[in-house]
């Protein structure tokens, strides 16, 4: 090296630490923007934002509501044309469609003038937009791509309903029940196990219950940390009104903007930061459902119980079967006094899942810590902006050092995102441990900056689904939770099965699979995947697709992961229970189910009721 | 002071620090005797054990199992005195009762047979010893004051069976369920809920099915730190041959070395240790449950899922009504580093509270914290043995900085236990933070053996419960989850309600009542109480004990207390369970038992079925 390079390297890196010392002292805030926004009615998200070409090779996100919005990103079409094999051109995007006009509501005038006994003109719709919202979930290729450019209207809800409070519910389910009307809940609409796609061959009138009206927080007690809230109210809100008073609830899933407390429970929702805050079942003391056989409820939440088999355990997993979850009593913490970022990059994927592993047993897991494969990694790297000349120095140096000195191989390293929450000693003890060990793995740090980004592209991530869908380019996530010592032969068997499947049905170009670990466990962990691949050009693309991921799935469950980690069974999913379970627990379930809803009022046959006659 | 005060101050102090360095370096062990021996047919505990006078005012504890065994004790019963307002003198004692013998057990010749078909001779027992061993649980007062010193004898099981595997089980059920036998599950025998009395108006055969045999560990899985056990494993076996191999489930319930693995779910238990390890419900993965409707089970157990109600909610806290554990998966951790004990002495109970609340925050739990109030930390130094000169010059000069330069009032101090284990760097972490943090709540070390002896002293408690039964000296004990707002509300409510109930009912002399926080949780903490009052000379002792205590749980449930942190509903607490859940919640209950026994072969009608017809 010259003198220069040499004096050049020092001074980036000094700037570069200056950099993330600034970063990791920003105040603690919300990850995401906690401003409202007006939803698209199909597509994930918000109007304002949209994942769009701004020129014939580059790409952006309009909008300033993520930090992927708002910059020219000249390397994502590149990288998503090399990764799937086909072109990714203006020309090849298809317009988009005229929306579709379902057919007339089915009438049922005694039901509609019993609901008007308890309900505003307001809160009963039967609007076109209203219906079809409400009719379809976020999976990708099945609700999504087929509504939107297949032209596949299935099943469309009757009604939409906008209860206000309990006693609004309560209204609707003993007025379903007198009227034999099927009730289907509806939350943040973000379900991605086919949860909210109807029965095609359900011939009463379907009621959607769309609950987001009922989005309050009831009372704060803050001696015992704990706050009641109603179940329509999202994780946004939720932080929104929590922050103004102190609080969080610390529950953070990819889908906190609009999915809703009720939707976390009835399809046992993790969140991001589950390390700190745990899962939704540890989140929640008690919650009350609404049923036709009455409220499943306690009547205060108190720490911890031993009570025989307790009213929360018909909660968690219910999927909309068993009634209308109206309120919840959930645990809530200060605002921690400090948060930081952190980004570690290792040589390769399974020295990154060692590290986890080893993290655990040292005790100095941060509130959340996910490792992404390589692919995954270099997906990142591709939605950055054209560098300034600083940073394309800085960049250079990154990867000499990286390259060179190091000896990665950029094609198989790998990066881990952290986030530290707590009190000022637990954070920095934290990091103290984590980057201490992650020497002795190899690792390096890659800046706080990029840390706090890779967490929050999570928000983003969804937008880019939307943009490929346009180009035939079917994309879905799916998770698993595997044993420590499975994770290698799931992520190898997936990627095997991917590749012999899309060959075997002459899929155009080369599928693409990312996957990262997402959470850690005392047994094992999280694993969620990302595939894609171009559909042009195969008849039934949808059933092709499905197919594929039936067969991933299975690859799965045969190498020792689990039928899901927190997407739920819903219906897609559904098929594969009697693997996982005995004939006497989905047994016990119907008989469950019936106990509380006799008649079926709660129709949308999710999970072991799949295939249950109405 | 003098010079020579002052110096000998000073060489104490030295001493004491020196042994309580040399205890913090004790190697880890259990906390236990991990040997087996002969079980007591009825009081608790083992035949090596007894609680007895060694002088007309002076007790010991036999043999050498526990630290309490085997020195004279001369402050016990003056203080056992003072505190009940009765006279414990040998002449006072009852003797030991002969044993009672029960009606012969009913025939049911084709029920035998068909047994016979699957189980060996000694696989099944009709002796009057096993018949009353099985019949009864360990309420103190409702079933062993009853059944030895009223000769009380309620309903006793005609069978006992000792399945020895899975398929001696499902043979028993189906056996049992074909030839209208109903079967009550036994494991440890050490319920405190009345979960093994048995319905008086039962009129089919009985079977106790003793699931002790079945104590093995079918499975260790080291890298995914879980293992596949029998469910009629003791804490103690458990814990023997996986601290053989280098790992610790974690469990350390008051009852472990008698309590099984099945019965910890059936009645969802509480370890001492839950900080680090959980409770059950957090140790256990999966487990089957065999009912007349067939195996309730999960085939794999992954990390953590999202598949819908998941068959392990019909295990905790099933208290037999369901159907029989018969083994789980549970996770396991490599034995700790290190352990280290503490004591902390806190002016007064409230600040200890305060103390444990803000521990909490900072992040610092140990695996076990205790804070047992003044009158169970006087209950504890009152079993102490004769001081040597040393040790009373040490405890006068303890006194001295106690009493005198610190102002703590002997009548209101407290002390807290405390249970560090993990890593070395964690233990040391944690003991920082622990001791920083209670000298800011004018906290006092009272030195790691006295920890140790207060951690320890669980073991040895209910020995003395059988020998205070032998005044009619009734005590029990009785636990509560509560809010971190209503503790001194709950503990003020029952104190008041106690002795008011005691004076109504003219109850010889004081009761006792003593209480400590056992856990902490993010909400609230565990109450646990002690009490105890003389029931000689009352017309139905038994009865009036029942209103008593029917009492002292009204008045936790008015203030804010929870049914029951971790003893369950059984039978004694199932009358008050209206007050805490919904109609339709104890409904979907009933209906999930039918679900899976529709003949209530498990008829032992335990918690919602209490009333249940047969």
């Amino acid at each position: 090296m010259t003198e220069a390079l040499v004096v050049t390297v020092i001074a980036v890196i000094l700037l570069a630490w200056l950099i993330q010392r600034r970063l990791s002292q920003t105040p603690v805030d919300t990850f995401y923007d906690l401003s409202d926004g007006e939803r698209k009615p199909h597509k994930w998200g918000y109007t304002d934002t949209v994942f769009e070409f701004d020129g014939p090779r580059s790409v952006r996100v309009t909008g300033s509501r993520y930090p992927l919005a708002g910059y020219s990103m000249p390397a994502f079409i590149p990288f998503a044309e090399e990764a799937l094999g086909v072109p990714i051109t203006p020309e090849e995007m298809m317009p988009e469609p005229p929306p579709q006009v379902p057919p007339a509501p089915c009438d049922h005038a005694g039901f509609d003038a019993a609901l008007r006994e308890q309900l505003d003109d307001d809160q009963v719709s039967i609007t076109d937009t209203d219906r079809l919202v409400h009719s379809h979930g976020q999976l990708s290729v099945d609700e999504i791509y087929r509504l939107l450019y297949l032209g596949a209207l299935g099943r469309v809800v009757d009604r939409v309903l906008y209860p206000q409070s309990e006693d609004d519910v309560r209204h609707i389910v003993t007025t379903a029940a007198a009227h034999g009307v099927c009730l289907v809940p509806y939350g943040g609409g973000t379900n991605v196990s086919g949860a909210l796609i109807l029965p095609q061959d359900e011939e009463r009138v379907i009621a959607s219950v769309d609950m987001r009206r009922m989005n309050h927080i009831l009372s704060l007690d803050e001696e015992n940390q704990q706050a009641t809230v109603e179940a329509g109210i999202s994780g946004k809100v939720l932080e929104r009104e929590l922050g103004a008073l102190g609080f969080t609830s610390g529950h953070d899933p990819d889908s906190v903007e609009l999915s809703t407390l009720g939707g976390w429970i009835a399809t046992n929702a993790s969140g991001m930061k589950k390390n700190r805050y745990g899962n939704i079942e540890d989140i929640v003391l008690e919650a009350t459902l609404v049923t036709p056989a009455g409220d499943v409820e306690t009547f205060h939440a108190t720490p911890r119980n031993s009570t025989g088999v307790p009213p929360r355990v018909w909660l968690f997993g219910n999927e909309g079967n068993f009634g209308i979850i109206t309120k919840a009593t959930i645990k809530v913490h200060p605002s921690p006094e400090a948060r930081e970022y952190g980004l570690l990059v290792f040589p390769q994927f399974d020295v990154g899942v060692r590290f986890l592993k080893q993290l655990r047993h040292e005790g100095g897991l941060p509130a959340s810590i996910r490792l992404v494969n390589n692919n995954e990694s270099r997906f990142g790297q591709a939605l950055k902006s054209t560098p300034t000349a600083m940073k394309s120095l800085m960049g250079k140096v990154q990867k000499f050092v990286l390259y060179t000195l190091k000896g990665f191989d950029p094609l198989r390293m790998v990066a881990c995102t952290i986030v530290m929450e707590g009190t000022r000693r637990e954070v920095a003890q934290q990091k103290k441990i984590i980057f201490n060990l992650a020497k002795s793995y190899g690792g390096m740090s890659g800046g706080a900056h990029n840390g706090r980004n890779g967490y929050m592209l999570t928000f983003g991530i969804a937008y880019i689904r939307d943009f490929f869908n346009q180009f035939h380019i079917m994309g879905e996530t799916f998770e698993t939770s595997v044993p420590w010592n499975r994770i290698h032969q799931v992520t190898g068997a997936v990627e095997k099965q991917l590749h012999q499947q899309c060959k075997a049905r002459s899929v155009r170009g080369t599928p693409y699979l990312a996957y990262r670990v997402t959470q850690t466990y005392h047994t094992g962990v999280c694993i969620y995947f990302t595939m894609g691949f171009s559909g042009k050009g195969l008849d039934q693309p949808d059933a092709v697709y499905h197919e594929i991921e039936a067969g991933l799935r299975q690859a799965i469950l045969d190498n020792g992961g689990s039928l899901s980690h927190h997407h739920g069974i819903g219906k897609i999913r559904a098929g594969f229970l009697t693997q996982i379970q005995s004939e006497a627990s989905l047994q016990v379930l119907r008989e469950t189910k019936r106990a509380v809803d006799p008649d079926n009022i709660f129709g949308a046959r999710n999970g072991p009721l799949a295939d249950a006659a109405k």
